[in-house]
């Protein structure tokens, strides 16, 4: 929950006079998004989004990334969308930060996601990695097997104040993923951060995709790697495998996995898992307890991590 | 900026169900108010607040609060308003929370108000009064002069931390308060947190007033010191005459001050400086300095304190 630069109203006038869409209305920062500062942005023509880039976020990448969200409007692929200015310009400046207006996308976002739901998500993923095929900007996964050794030994002295023996199984988990990373899978444009607060609902049809900010050039299927680990565990840590056959059997009416991918698969689940548990240990280590940033529990992909070890083909998935 | 209590989507549809609203479209969490969780609402019929009550506020107060907003709602004044569901309730639960809808108010407060929203603040706060002097329910002032001794003492043993000499010159100040704070003013009811992030405009008219969650009966004069102390100073501590004889003048344009409120408001504009240092102070020494709730800075508030007490009569802030 952020909103870590304040915007005046003097200012956001000067900077909404550029763009076509009448004076402010209204103007409510938004608890969502540990990256930017967020604003529920209302005008005379209707209700936007208002995102002011901090400093995690690469101002180098930013034209990738509101490309990428236009590129897929344009195909169809129902997503959060850059408004350009009367210049046709997409990002501007706005108090001293970078900030881009985005159309605001009705939905919600499903806390307890059925099959249904992983269906549905199954198809858009496919659908976007279609979509974005003829996309020509490039950036790569920073957070790919490349990264995760910089992130274990920022966290590895401190590991251990998470879970005793942490440290040893993580260094023993990269090491292997590092020497059978695979390298030869199809690539393309993956969103990296599918999970379900990002996919927003109306009823059981996807609204709309949203918060591309780790959308890079990668594997396509580990992006339904990460899909697998965010949507297919219930509470009690259990795999559904209901789920993720709904999932992937939906990815593949639109987009057939190659057998390198389905070999890959179980790979590629224990790299998603090492990556998110990765950065959840940064943060946990790193986050004061008292803050209001509501730290994520790194264990729980621990518990995906180790499903995944014990996974020997894909049909422990629910496909074959 | 908060968000303390989340809301699933199920808890949200259930909770939406008992209302006439239609179904939710969206729901995303306010970067505002530190006391209670909000959310900005939408479903098929429109846009809502949700305001999820936190513990800071007492629930027995919450009669209070929305009542009035909707007493004053129906006489005309321009302010936020609860929405009754279909039982006629405007109180319900949501997450293990009290929770109300309350409608969405359109407009942008101003950082900088000039002496034109002074004027403006001046006349819907007189209008406030005269509107809610007959509602009937009540709520005492708990941060008025009694509540200042315990509030200075929980922070007495390290105010030195802020300023040297703090303390002594705050325990001086309080004295005199108590020993000379007015007993006979006309009373009603006060909104007291009237500060510009709580007056919304569109273009230069008030198009509602909101957060009335420290509402309660007190001096009617008092409202006014609170509002003399947040629009009439500027960002380099002057005091801005002018924007305080507009503001003065449109609440006399609406209701007349009695004499004794006049000889009484350098006194309660003391008062009510010594009340928001004495909270800022609290919250500064109890607040980790990295967390993620701005702090403000209490001696801000000394600044206004001092310049009231070199104060002789009301001619100091532009009225006779």
């Amino acid at each position: 929950m952020a909103v870590y630069t304040e915007v005046s109203d003097q200012e956001l006038e000067e900077f909404l006079a550029g763009y076509d869409l009448g004076a402010p209305l209204s103007c409510k920062g938004i608890a969502e998004g540990v990256e930017n500062s967020n604003f529920m942005l209302g005008t005379e023509r209707g209700t936007y989004f208002l995102t002011l880039y901090e400093k995690r976020v690469a101002p180098a990448d930013l034209p990738f990334f509101l490309g990428l969200m236009e590129h897929l409007a344009a195909r169809g692929i129902p997503c959060a969308t850059p408004i350009r200015d009367k210049s046709g310009k997409a990002l501007n400046q706005l108090a001293g930060r970078p900030a881009a207006i985005i159309s605001f996308v009705a939905g919600m976002w499903h806390k307890r996601p059925t099959a249904t739901h992983c269906a549905a998500l199954g198809q858009a993923a496919a659908r976007m990695h279609q979509a974005a095929s003829d996309f020509t900007l490039r950036r790569p996964n920073a957070l790919s097997v490349q990264g995760w050794r910089p992130l274990l030994e920022a966290s590895a002295p401190r590991a251990h104040e998470v879970q005793a023996g942490l440290t040893d199984d993580l260094q023993t988990e990269l090491a292997f993923l590092e020497a059978n990373w695979p390298g030869k899978l199809p690539q393309g444009v993956i969103h990296a951060d599918l999970f379900n607060d990002n996919v927003l609902f109306l009823q059981d049809r996807i609204s709309g995709l949203i918060d591309f900010y780790f959308a890079c050039n990668d594997a396509l299927a580990y992006d339904i790697a990460i899909c697998l680990n965010a949507w297919c565990f219930e509470a009690d840590r259990s795999f559904n495998i209901t789920k993720a056959r709904a999932m992937l059997t939906a990815y593949q009416r639109e987009r057939t996995l190659t057998m390198e991918e389905r070999e890959a698969l179980p790979l590629l689940a224990r790299g998603s898992a090492l990556r998110f548990l990765l950065t959840r240990l940064y943060d946990w280590l790193h986050t004061p307890a008292d803050a209001l940033v509501r730290r994520k529990d790194p264990l729980e992909y621990l518990h995906k991590l180790r499903f995944h070890r014990g996974v020997r083909d894909i049909g422990a998935y629910g496909i074959e």
